[in-house]
């Protein structure tokens, strides 16, 4: 067997560095989608070096690899197929450089999203995609999957900082694209390419990240709603004024309670909404911002409450990012989805979520980022109802086509990996589709990077 | 001829679209380079329909075509080679919609830059992209190059407001890439391979552009310096600092001379340089901001001026959009190049030209977008002295050279086309090369599309 022979070669070229006892591994087979697998060996290179030899050994022996950082993705897009080697980057987890100078990180894949903030932050400088995972996924990870957060709202994804990488390609060999200007127009953005490409194109090795200056001051408000449509036309109102929030967060009842009853946050259990919204800047524009803000959430008839300590700051966001295991509390299966519409549609998405809710007298919970129109779908669940199961996939189809129509895309962030793959079709065509398998084909002739994701299976 | 079949049957199909007299197609054999060509014929189609006619037609009969916009672009991107058909979009100028809600534009692809900028800015929304060529440029043009502007330093260039294409392939297929939300990651991002493609990959027909809301207030400030080096090293001491321009734009004492002889505009001629620096935001933002880079400028000895009405605000910045037209009145020949270094070695880089400009005799006047590192070079000659045109043409090898070992690129918004294409070897490895020939040839296995541009000929 090919894989079998690949790994006898690579444990001696790369001592130490191979793993294949079932208790090692067994864990490299799951992410934060509901689907897993088992990987025939997880190796964890320490260099682009490394990764080259091990991709040329790969590509000789045929072996399909799977480049993975935190495990936190949402779509499986790091989960091994069978008779794959996952290739783990614990081992290359340094912040290269920070050239304050110019504003620009260099940072192997493996650095925690986290570290990197921390490091910027005491040199007073700023790297906005905040991931809700942001204390565990990877760099590398953020940019295979394009990553975004609440933030994004005002300071764009990952895409928009991401100025140069060095991948390593399926035969071992090394690509540099982009670097670290600002700007650059010589030849196709091969580097906008990379990102987001879910480690199906190359396996990144490093990273040239742009940083801005950390904004002096933020405001956080609370805003709680006893009516839904209240909410939705409150955000669609602060999205349409001339004020681009830091964050523009929203939860709807299901959310709020899933979190109340996991853990006491002090959240409003009579409310049917709330909005986490943030501004920042400069002190006088944020006092300015904050008030207008508020008084726009009220004319919906919004309560405004404002966390004016680090305290009660931080625990708001806990409570944010508290949602997603909260809501394994409701219902053991969790199907995740992250629609995006266009801003001024979110009224009419969430009136739609409902409406599907109750068509299939199912539980969805929906919160995230309204500011992008990024909302989280969590159609909660139990596999082993097969009768709720199958209401369930087809409120999905439902839930997606209505996402379609109003103009919208069926994932803002988490990517499509192997949960979505099998709907991508009804967002993209036969011609865009076929261009991107053209496109794969180049990078990866062999189809050993990464198999079964993005594409649905022929 | 193919060319000839096709020109008769086009005619038949699109009557008084097709143009093939000499004094009709002679000015479309042009553009703001020093390169040209005469088309076979020009045709000015009206909608998508008749652009996949056009295409279709072309692949049946092998016939090769250039997607062509205001024709102001620096590198012959849109310049035909022998025996091509020029498609010219005069007739899709149509601003098709304006959604103020979500901010979004859409747009046909001859649209001037300028005319949406007029339309946003009347529903107080704001377009960021701002070529020096706004009021002639179109916007199918800016995302085929994607172009820049001074405002690229604070708000990025074309394809960070690119939401989605329309855009037809050499075989007539319509593909539909991207859409009208500020987030989307399913599938490779081929919105972004299109933009900055120069014309190669798909003809443009559809544009879906994000929009700001227009900030509240502008302040400019006119900052000169009696020594370079102080000028660059204010260039530095801005960039990084807690303020990020709106605008940051440098001028050397050849590119200030060479304006104020060209027209009267008060520039002080005995400055070595100068800097137009504006910033924008609310209020008390801007005129706090301004403060501080005022004090920055005076600490390197620079002398400030703030232009306090609009008419002297727009003096300045036609003095800055005056500089490539009155360069010609130096020297008929301009060698024109757009290099971008890290921003921080903006001051080595200014040195690194002086000296070259020195060790080869010749005149070389450079200005541009200093806050993102992007110099505009000009090396000033006459093709009719040959010794002289050597001369410069081994200058610019230099200048590469330095630009490159600093960490640089060797356009930041000129693009390739055919001025720049023997030189990306320079900067872009053999491997990323052959890849982005692949991706040509999957988008345009006849090679019909916009020949001859951004590969070197083999």
């Amino acid at each position: 067997m090919s894989t079998d022979k690949f790994i006898k070669k690579i444990e001696k070229q790369l001592p130490g560095k191979v793993f294949t006892d079932k208790e090692d591994i067994f864990c490299y087979g799951f992410d934060a989608s509901s689907t897993e697998g088992v990987p025939s060996a997880v190796i964890r290179p320490s260099s682009t070096t490394e990764v080259s030899e091990i991709a040329s050994l790969a590509f000789e022996t045929g072996t399909r690899l799977v480049p993975r950082g935190g495990g936190t993705g949402m779509t499986g897009g790091a989960v091994p197929m069978k008779n794959t080697v996952v290739l783990s980057f614990e081992g290359m987890n340094r912040i290269i450089d920070i050239d304050h100078k110019n504003m620009i990180a260099a940072v192997e894949p493996g650095v925690i999203n986290q570290h990197l903030q921390d490091m910027l932050e005491e040199k007073n400088l700023f790297y906005p995609p905040d991931p809700a995972s942001m204390k565990f996924c990877t760099l590398g990870g953020n940019v295979a999957e394009n990553a975004g957060g609440p933030r994004a709202v005002k300071y764009g994804v990952t895409k928009d900082y991401v100025l140069g990488l060095e991948t390593v390609l399926p035969d071992g060999r090394v690509l540099n694209t982009g670097g670290i200007t600002y700007k650059g127009v010589v030849g196709y953005d091969l580097t906008r390419l990379m990102v987001g490409s879910e480690g199906t194109l190359g396996i990144i090795t490093k990273i040239f990240l742009k940083a801005l200056p950390l904004p002096e001051e933020i405001a956080t408000l609370l805003c709680t709603f006893s009516v839904l449509d209240d909410a939705a036309q409150a955000i669609s109102a602060i999205t349409s004024s001339s004020i681009i929030p830091r964050t523009l967060e929203f939860m709807d009842h299901e959310s709020i309670s899933a979190v109340e009853n996991y853990r006491t946050f002090g959240l409003p259990l009579d409310s049917e909404a709330l909005l986490l919204i943030e501004v920042d800047g400069p002190h006088s524009v944020v006092s300015r911002d904050a008030e207008k803000i508020a008084s726009l959430c009220s004319s919906f008839n919004g309560r405004i409450s404002v966390a004016d300590d680090m305290f009660s700051k931080q625990r708001l966001w806990e409570a944010r990012r508290a949602i997603s295991p909260a809501l394994y509390y409701l219902k053991p299966t969790k199907i995740n989805e992250d629609i995006v519409v266009p801003r001024g549609n979110i009224p009419g998405m969430l009136r739609s979520l409902r409406n599907i809710s109750e068509k299939y007298g199912l539980l969805i919970a929906s919160f995230g980022h309204a500011g992008d129109g990024n909302i989280h779908v969590n159609i909660m669940t139990d596999k082993k109802n097969k009768d709720e199961y199958q209401r369930a996939n087809d409120a999905l189809k439902d839930i997606f086509r209505s996402t379609l129509d109003m103009g919208g895309t069926i994932s803002g962030e988490h990517g499509v990996g192997l949960t979505k793959k099998q709907y991508i079709g009804m967002e993209l065509s036969e011609t865009s589709i076929s261009i991107m398998k053209s496109i794969k084909n180049i990078f990866d002739p062999n189809g050993i990077l990464n198999p079964g994701k993005i594409f649905p299976d022929d």
